[in-house]
């Protein structure tokens, strides 16, 4: 079977260092001291870099959408309304969550190719006086599009709105301050701009608020009350927790101080994605969105009508390049993503390798 | 931080190959041809080493508590009533899923110490035509219990009762014929007797049975009927994958036939399992269970009144030998498990450092 090392320009699972991987070489007892001291350091860590100050960082097995929909579970009850701004695939699921599981809600949506208007946002919110929460994805993965969660932000707290926010593709990419901000929760994972691998995300929430909602999910799995009140037990997780992703995302946070953090980090994506749209340019791709709404977690690009993604990716794929397909509705795209454990080196190559595939697929011009 | 090698004598996570663990030192795509090709013959071979011919293999992000919630959540409807069969943590664990799923169900509780008792089965499902399905723990995980699978399938089938089993601990430690006992879902785990890395449970689902389930789930991540579906596509997960934890137990698997199938493996853990009781009998301890009603799994010891539990485990946790704490209400007890990448060799080690922590105690005499 071919597992070779290929770059990944995906929005994670990304590339994460070797010594991030190697992490992974020890078996764990799942309630030893040494897991359980991991643990500790590495959610203290988690709220560190965020300006977490009296929140909680309540972890859960699985993937970004076991995080999202764990904590709508758990902090939405009977009374609340949700409002929901959306603009892409990731806002959309929000939506899909919430009726999944029966929770209130109010959906403000956008093009796919439309920031967030915090007008429109402050029209609604002055009109329905029952809304309760305000949710929205910060960075919109399907796009690109970085959402104004500051300015968001702002609204909610003018209007005393809690803010729930999914910041699954920006968190530790983009510096996000939770407290001055005001976020309820914030819901990232263990694979993206952290640079660790899939298993776990993780939830951010407001001390004050997770302490009023016991007995709000109807689920046992993905009950973040719970949960949280197992660590605060015995610093244990209550159901066996993904040990070797943990401690790999330990070892990922050790290398973001090393790079001088969040800021630093954001700095090598922008790099990153100057690099990428500046070549792609070049070779004569087009932009999804108009650039100022870009953010450098990963670029939305129109597919020509001339290239069939399946062998464009397959080539790129065989040259040791995975890029991402697109997830915009009714347009054909495409998307690459500039986080992980890559620099502009990786960058060059692969535009080095799409130029060499575009002349393999005899495609001169775009 | 304390990261060393020790040896693990726990339920899961367990020891594992270092081939498999090694296994984990790249970074996958998790949309790539090269991880697909993994999975799918990954759950294929699920499905051939349990006999399960029209039986469909669907793997869930995070632990088995996730893979029971999601195969309750979705294989159970408003009209479903099923029949608990408890003698332990485990079996009352599934109690409380019901609960918070909000699903019907009746409960046939035995004592820890107390093998499940078809005839009350029988009973029971006698007195209540409206039982729709029976559950229950094939190894309770909390006593080492091996409860009598074969014999209750057959009532299952006497009586048209839909049968749901938790192998959580025994699959692939332990044979189980999935056709043969017509059971209708039989759930694991990666990190128990495949001896794979924590990551994610699966479900074996009658193929039949599953097609029928299509919006019974309250939630969007757990719904096992929407992740088939998502396979049944383009063979891919809905939602982020745990790529590393997926490789991994595909080299398990690879070694699991090395090993010569699931009935060699099992005679391995009877060996270790027959000297682990032999040196605890001669050191003095005294098992919870009747002997006959071990499994080769996990033994659960009374813990004699002289000794700290707390001070036991952090001796041979210096020492570099992890055991497990009891769970039994209202005993003393602690766990010893069998299974995991150990032999005889690790069993002897362990014996010798538990006399070496007893002398250290001052214990002279059980």
């Amino acid at each position: 079977m071919n597992t070779k090392n290929k770059i990944l320009f995906t929005p994670g699972p990304l590339n994460t260092s070797i010594k991030t991987k190697k992490k992974m070489l020890v078996d764990l007892g799942s309630r030893d001291i040494d897991f359980l001291k991991i643990n500790k350091k590495l959610f203290k860590e988690l709220l560190k870099i965020s300006n977490a100050n009296n929140y909680a960082c309540v972890p859960i097995q699985g993937s970004g959408t076991f995080g999202l929909e764990s904590t709508f579970s758990t902090l939405l009850n009977d009374k609340s309304n949700t409002l929901v701004l959306t603009n892409g695939v990731y806002g959309d699921r929000i939506i899909k969550i919430l009726k999944k599981i029966k929770k209130r809600k109010k959906i403000l949506k956008f093009k796919p190719n439309e920031l967030i208007s915090t007008n429109a946002l402050e029209k609604i919110i002055k009109r329905n006086k029952n809304i309760s929460h305000v949710a929205l994805v910060h960075c919109e993965t399907s796009t690109g599009m970085l959402n104004p969660l500051n300015e968001i932000a702002l609204i909610c707290k003018k209007y005393k709105k809690k803010l729930i926010v999914d910041a699954m593709s920006s968190f530790g990419g983009i510096y996000i301050d939770i407290k001055k901000n005001n976020i309820d929760a914030l819901i990232s994972s263990s694979n993206k701009c952290l640079e660790g691998v899939p298993g776990f995300s993780f939830s951010i929430i407001k001390k004050e608020t997770l302490n009023k909602c016991s007995n709000n999910a109807n689920t046992l799995a993905l009950d973040l009350y719970d949960q949280w009140m197992g660590f605060e037990k015995n610093d244990q997780w209550r159901f066996t927790p993904p040990t070797h992703s943990i401690i790999a995302l330990s070892e990922a946070i050790n290398e973001l101080k090393k790079e001088g953090g969040i800021k630093k980090r954001n700095k090598r994506y922008e790099k990153n994605y100057n690099t990428l749209i500046n070549g792609m340019k070049q070779i004569g791709f087009k932009f999804y969105l108009d650039k100022e709404l870009h953010s450098p977690i990963i670029v939305c690009f129109k597919m020509p009508s001339k290239i069939n993604f399946k062998i464009f990716y397959k080539n790129l794929s065989k040259l040791g390049f995975v890029i991402y397909p697109g997830s915009v509705l009714k347009e054909n795209t495409f998307r690459i993503g500039c986080i992980g454990n890559i620099n502009t080196k990786e960058m060059k190559l692969l535009l080095k390798g799409i130029d060499k595939t575009l002349i393999k697929m005899k495609i001169k011009k775009l």
